[in-house]
């Protein structure tokens, strides 16, 4: 539908200058309205819809004993063409020449605007579709689009259904984006592209000098023509990073991680998968699709691993499933003692450090690596945390501002999943050209701290000033900042909110990526946001949790607390970036002006903007 | 291990100048030689491995009461360590200062080449494994390392290991590639790039300016900052591309039907899926991950179907799960008759044209748009066979030349896979700059019939050379060409010897992904693929199969025949495009010197050449 809204704009001047979000907001009715929004009040003024709606109106009401009105009816296949028919019978346009489709395209945009107030209404059951590729099925036969429909009924109900924002990052101005229209610009504080690499000059380079030499795609799976230098350098860099035998890369680390634990869970022999409880989408359907045994543990609690770690035979094969950054608080993993438990209880370790890669340690292994920071720092320790760990899974989307995923292991661990897993075998490598530009932003961060330094100082700051202003951000000793709201529909119109007068971007983040309840604002600061910007955000979030009575610190306090917030006597939480491995030299509040770190300059805020 | 091979190259002259073929080849060992490998045999001559291979041969014999020998014993950890202590202890090289490495890589790499031929010996168990990371796991635990190496040793004995083979196909020098050395040359006659557009330059042009101008990645999921003009460009020209309401991409098409059919499966209530016996692996996954009842029904048997339809409930929801190109066999599914039966059976077909997209129909929307070729090329008609299939998926990683894949069908149906389907929620999605590439490569071939004329032109060469030569290609009216050998190991060394003594790159497709017995050659012409290399392909498969002593279609007669191969009075299979579509307005054989397309002029190969 998103494309129709855009191709409209191109028609109409309305359209054209309201945001989506706006558009959203106008489609909510008020309980006094009759169900008709303000949108329909203000599509009644335009020459084009205000025809056809009363056409439309005058003609429902002459035809049915049930009155068919755009206003109170579903945004349905029936619904869509009765409209189509009344526009054609107007002779406000003709579809079937081709001529003047925006009024139909305005109407449909309008519609798809509309639909998260239409939903809120129960869909009527439709005895037959009206959709072409059905029109000849048996009549009695299920009905699939009502399924359809009220599956995303359902969705719309729990305020779960979700609206993308069309957002498109700037490489030379990060990290500003433009949106639906290219003039406009808003401050991304929601990507994933943790450290800019994604702009990053030389990965930039040898993607393109890649591209020109190889072509767009690799041509073929990993077995059928799709294997070359590019795939070979970038699985000896990551072997190399995490100071494994091998790895292996995927489509993602969706694929990575769905593939490895679904092939161990159903090769190994009465396989049982501990699986910690916020462990992310893709290893939980990776240990549904094994069909091993399942026991999902508290979320980094070691006594409860332990007491199911214990309740089973020594010699059944075992895998501890967890991550070491869990994105969406934040909270990191005991992982040496993860670790130990796997030892006593012969069990293999299999973590996700897709969040912590490039992130972490003094080459950007993550946080196995961060552990021994120093003994990593000054070489190839042995018997480090990162070696004891059997599986690390890790991904090129996020700090390595690519795309694709990967494991790391021993080289029998990896050439088995290599023979074995469907998702690895049976679909195209990634392009050349991707594999190139990650393979750069890995070494690129093997021999630099700046950038995550940076991150981290930024990420401290950011922490800080909401933290003065008593918003609440769910305590956790990581890069992440979600800022609790704890209601799936405030989350997305404070989200609006600064879309639409801050131009800021933070995605609310709701069911089911967190619990009913914890709905939030996840914030993830990168090098390329100075001070200037971070104020502005702070600023804007204080004025959205003003106007919208968003609960601060404080209120959660008074309720007992929630997801770590307003907790009565809990121990602060210390990030993981010690002062001493940021090299906090001179500081004023937490910020330092200027941080050396292996003899590197890293200049974070500048200090006035941080007093 | 091959980048262990590649670093060795470094340092060996010997491994420098042979290639993995030649080194495999190598480590077989003749039955009257005790079980030395020719390689073994070479290895001795070698200062470095010589003294090391003395050494340990001795040391061996002289500790164990059972002989320990590299050349008979498995290429186990125990045995890699008993290898790098008997170095270490030789004095060759240590180590543990990192000095003089090659050593030890060079041996690995031997290892890794020979590791088909020790294989087939019986791997002795491991009490204790030495992996790093297992060192300090209860030593009554699972042995995890055992078996990831029992698993490979299965591959091994069945000839189903698959060795890479590293391929640079070269964008300027479509369609050649070097090899893991950047001055040699292959042919690639294997690649699903069929039409070459991983090297068109338009597509290079988009990529590379989005590159620049939106930087490497996206950024994050399509719903936290990773949706972008390039998906809503990209969407709706595929959803135009079928004449559907919506479309939706993914990581891959592996992911799409994985995704989608697991989806839809698991939630319409009771759900049957029907699916064709010889559906893609990522089908089948994602029906299994489904949990709905599968019934699976004879390849492209209309009967079988019927009968398995007419057995469920009218009103029970069923999906019929088929492909329109079979990929390894080239059959092409009968869809109208299929729409048939989903319409008098209630049923919706789903619809893999993963490999017909950009290839058959006049807009390149695959073999539903083709069978209304006239129809569609003159404009948009309504009641199409397209237009009857309910969901149709593709890719952008073969014939549009990227990556990724997508669903199309109705509005509801899409939204709802967006809404619901975890492998397109959690993941990040494609690199702008991909997107961009592949929706030019879809306009491109939107509007042009020429790449795909003359791909169809040269696989008429092609067969038609190798039916006069009595080579036996399976039957089929599309675009593959699968020369059967009919064993795995020949099949793997006639690839080898293409590739060796040709510089002809052709993967053996092997068991899983054909079955046991029909294992081929699986043969792909583009446009860009002249008489003159075509010739040279035949000419030495020609020599491989004299040499070899592989079987010809008499023979295959001679048996009854094999995969439509040889079959006594079978008709004969007649191209999906016909000689009109190909307007062969002059031929000599059966091939065209100029043909004119919707007034394009597209020339294949010269006149000359084709007699």
């Amino acid at each position: 539908m998103e494309f129709l809204v855009r191709q409209s704009r191109l028609f109409c001047p309305f359209l054209n200058k309201t945001s989506p979000a706006t558009l959203r907001a106008l489609s909510s009715s008020s309980p006094s309205s009759n169900g008709v929004s303000n949108l329909q009040v203000a599509a009644r003024e335009c020459p084009v819809m205000g025809a056809a709606m009363a056409i439309q109106s005058s003609r429902s009401y002459a035809t049915s004993t049930k009155p068919l009105q755009f206003e109170q009816s579903s945004p349905s296949m029936a619904n869509e063409t009765s409209i189509e028919s009344v526009h054609v019978k107007a002779g406000v346009f003709d579809t079937s020449k081709g001529i003047c489709k925006h009024g139909l395209a305005v109407m449909k945009a309008a519609q798809a605007a509309a639909g998260e107030a239409a939903a809120e209404k129960e869909v009527e059951p439709i005895k037959a579709t009206t959709s072409p590729s059905a029109s000849k099925r048996h009549h009695n036969a299920f009905n699939y689009e009502n399924f359809y429909q009220a599956e995303l009924t359902k969705k719309h109900k729990d305020k779960s259904y979700r609206y993308f924002n069309n957002i498109n990052r700037l490489a030379k101005e990060f990290p500003k984006a433009h949106t639906t229209s290219e003039e406009e610009r808003v401050t991304v504080w929601c990507s994933n592209d943790y450290l800019g690499m994604s702009k990053n000059k030389d990965v930039l380079k040898s993607m393109r000098n890649t591209l020109d030499k190889y072509g767009a795609g690799a041509g073929g799976t990993r077995n059928i023509a799709g294997h070359n230098r590019h795939a070979v350098e970038l699985e000896a860099a990551l072997a190399d990073l995490h100071s494994k035998e091998a790895a292996l890369v995927f489509s993602s680390c969706y694929v990575a991680n769905d593939a490895t634990l679904s092939t161990l869970g159903s090769k190994l022999p009465d396989c049982v998968i501990l699986s910690d409880q916020l462990n992310h989408a893709s290893m939980i359907q990776g240990i549904r699709h094994s069909g091993a045994r399942k026991i999902v543990f508290k979320h980094n609690d070691l006594v409860d691993l332990e007491n199911k770690l214990k309740s089973l035979p020594l010699e059944v094969p075992k895998i501890i499933a967890f991550e070491s950054v869990y994105s969406m608080c934040g909270s990191i993993a005991p992982i040496e003692k993860i670790c130990d438990l796997a030892d006593k209880y012969g069990a293999i370790t299999f973590l996700d450090e897709v969040h912590a890669v490039g992130m972490y340690g003094p080459r950007g292994a993550g946080v196995a690596e961060h552990l021994d920071f120093e003994a990593h720092a000054s070489g190839r320790p042995e018997n480090t945390i990162m070696s004891r760990v059997d599986i690390i899974t890790g991904t090129l989307g996020k700090a390595y501002g690519c795309v694709g995923g990967y494991i790391a292991g021993s080289a029998k661990f990896v050439d088995m999943i290599r023979s074995l897993a469907p998702g690895f075998i049976f679909t195209t490598s990634l392009p050349p050209s991707i594999m190139a530009g990650a393979n750069t932003a890995i070494e690129y961060q093997k021999v630099t701290l700046k950038d995550r330094a940076a991150q981290q100082l930024n990420t401290r700051y950011v922490k800080a000033k909401l933290a003065e202003l008593d918003i609440p951000v769910v305590p956790n000793p990581s890069h992440i900042v979600p800022v609790l709201v704890g209601d799936a529909e405030t989350a997305k119109i404070a989200s609006d909110m600064l879309l639409e007068r801050f131009n800021i971007y933070v995605q609310a983040i709701n069911y089911p990526t967190v619990p009913v309840g914890e709905e939030r604002l996840r914030v993830t600061p990168t090098p390329g946001h100075d001070a200037n910007l971070a104020n502005k955000l702070v600023d804007a979030l204080e004025t959205v949790w003003t106007e919208l009575g968003i609960k601060r610190v404080k209120d959660w306090e008074a309720v007992g607390g929630l997801a770590g917030v307003g907790v009565k006597g809990a121990n602060p939480v210390k990030p993981i970036w010690t002062d001493a491995q940021l090299c906090l030299t001179r500081t004023t509040g937490i910020l330092a002006d200027k941080v050396v770190v292996e003899k590197e300059t890293i200049t974070a805020f500048p200090i006035e903007a941080a007093a």
